[in-house]
């Protein structure tokens, strides 16, 4: 139990602008101690990681508040595309979706890939008919697009918009996973997608880490961002920590923002970012969610 | 001019009886040889390593014989879907489509991705559309499904096909480049992607290395495998070859099979595989292709 440990964030975008136009910070620190919560009661109940990641990222989904599920940011042709996916440490057991436009909560149906599918990523509607006769929910179009994200969409053109959720967590066991859903960038080229449903961009874990990460998705796709970090703190030895610190450096470097949460075995964990902020928050053993949107 | 090299692949699936069920193994060593000859005579010129793993992979797009381009194999459905990536190790920037169903030459629109649009991967109609736009060549799907590959699609539900075909180079001014290209596995499920187009899995290429992979997908996917053996290289400080090997085993291990060609900065190189063979090749400073398929 010591080192039972979830985090979760939703995104590092333009995080200032966001929380004025919603008329402050207090929905967003009550929805992400939510998620936390929703997570932590399968962690203490001796679920597993996997578990609890993908309560966390339903929770996030479900809320307008952020860009993934219902409030998800429109394409340039006012559609909304879906990316999600899911690892489990334990066997480096993978799933993802990508463009998927009728599924309530993404993070599920990539759960429905890696447990029910030989594949890992599945995209379209090719992803969409796996998902409905693996028995994901779907929903209408219109179930998405929440009234602030129309109006953003007139304004996303002078700039650009990204934001994710994600959590990632390590059970009584030790066994680690991560999840990562997105409504990709405001105004992007319809059929593009980001980093978030990319196993080793925005989403890893193995048997040392879990990481998921939110930004300018095209930079940690390039970077293999999520692999990186596993890969400094096994070939390296890195701890959690310093890991973190590197991948996000080297997200600056190469022109990027954005910010990444992961945790180690042991419980340890980093949420760096480089961007005005980032929406996150954590709980340990004793299962006091602690929230921050700012440094 | 003195570390210089390109090799390419296609494929390491069940190569026996792909060469048994196309009469014998001198239609093979030829196309290879074309592509190497290709590849070189742009490196040869002074081009750069992009430019020549383009045209080879172009050359083996255009062969039937490999499931990539004209030649791929069918989805359950009957239908046809194309992934490609390719990389530029100099800037770490990358381009990518998946599921697309009417490019002649899917690497073509992948280079299109990296150098006329914001983002790494496009998908679907939506990556047809943009490489409509960018003056990209498209065929009729008719052209894609050649005559063995239909009868394929009846066997293939007994035993799962895949393949590959892929270069990488290291130019003149030791600058590294990969791209990869596919029509996925015989009977997948539409929507399916695998390792290729997925920067970091299939495909990788930075300032140390260039790779590209073939195999069974979802295994290289859940490894990282591209971005595993730049970080083997760059922290652990291992060769191209102590590293290709190293992945292979992890692939092999994680019950996948497959192979993998890999080039570094002064041009050595490796090209290991787990399975019946790899139809694989090798060009260097004198313009001498060397062609494989079994060890």
């Amino acid at each position: 139990m010591k080192g039972m440990r979830l985090l979760v964030h939703g995104g590092a975008g333009a995080v200032a602008r966001e929380v004025g136009a919603a008329g402050g910070e207090r929905d967003y620190h009550q929805a992400l101690a939510t998620a936390l919560l929703a997570g932590h009661g399968i962690l203490k109940g001796g679920g597993s990681s996997l578990d609890a990641v993908v309560a966390a990222v339903r929770v996030l989904e479900d809320t307008p508040l952020f860009n993934a599920g219902r409030g998800a940011v429109m394409a340039r042709d006012g559609r909304i595309e879906l990316d999600a996916a899911v690892m489990d440490g334990d066997g480096l057991r993978a799933g993802a979706v990508a463009g998927v436009t009728t599924l309530r909560n993404p993070v599920s149906a990539a759960r429905a890939v890696m447990e029910r599918s030989p594949h890992v990523l599945m995209i379209g509607e090719g992803a969409e008919r796996f998902a409905r006769e693996a028995g994901i929910e779907t929903v209408p179009p219109g179930y998405f697009a929440t009234e602030p994200r129309r109006a953003e969409l007139a304004h996303a053109r002078e700039r650009r918009q990204h934001g994710t959720v994600g959590a990632v967590a390590v059970d009584a066991n030790g066994r680690l996973a991560a999840a990562t859903s997105t409504g990709g960038i405001a105004d992007k080229l319809p059929g593009r997608v980001g980093d978030s449903p990319l196993i080793g961009a925005g989403t890893y874990a193995d048997e040392n880490m879990a990481v998921s990460a939110t930004g300018t998705g095209e930079v940690y796709i390039r970077l293999a961002a999520a692999h990186e970090l596993a890969a400094l703190m096994r070939h390296r030895g890195l701890g959690v920590k310093a890991a973190a610190n590197r991948v996000i450096g080297q997200v600056y470097r190469l022109g990027g923002s954005g910010g990444l949460i992961a945790v180690d075995r042991r419980g340890r964990y980093a949420m760096p970012f480089c961007s005005d902020g980032m929406f996150r928050g954590v709980i340990g053993p004793k299962g006091r969610p602690r929230t921050a949107i700012f440094t």
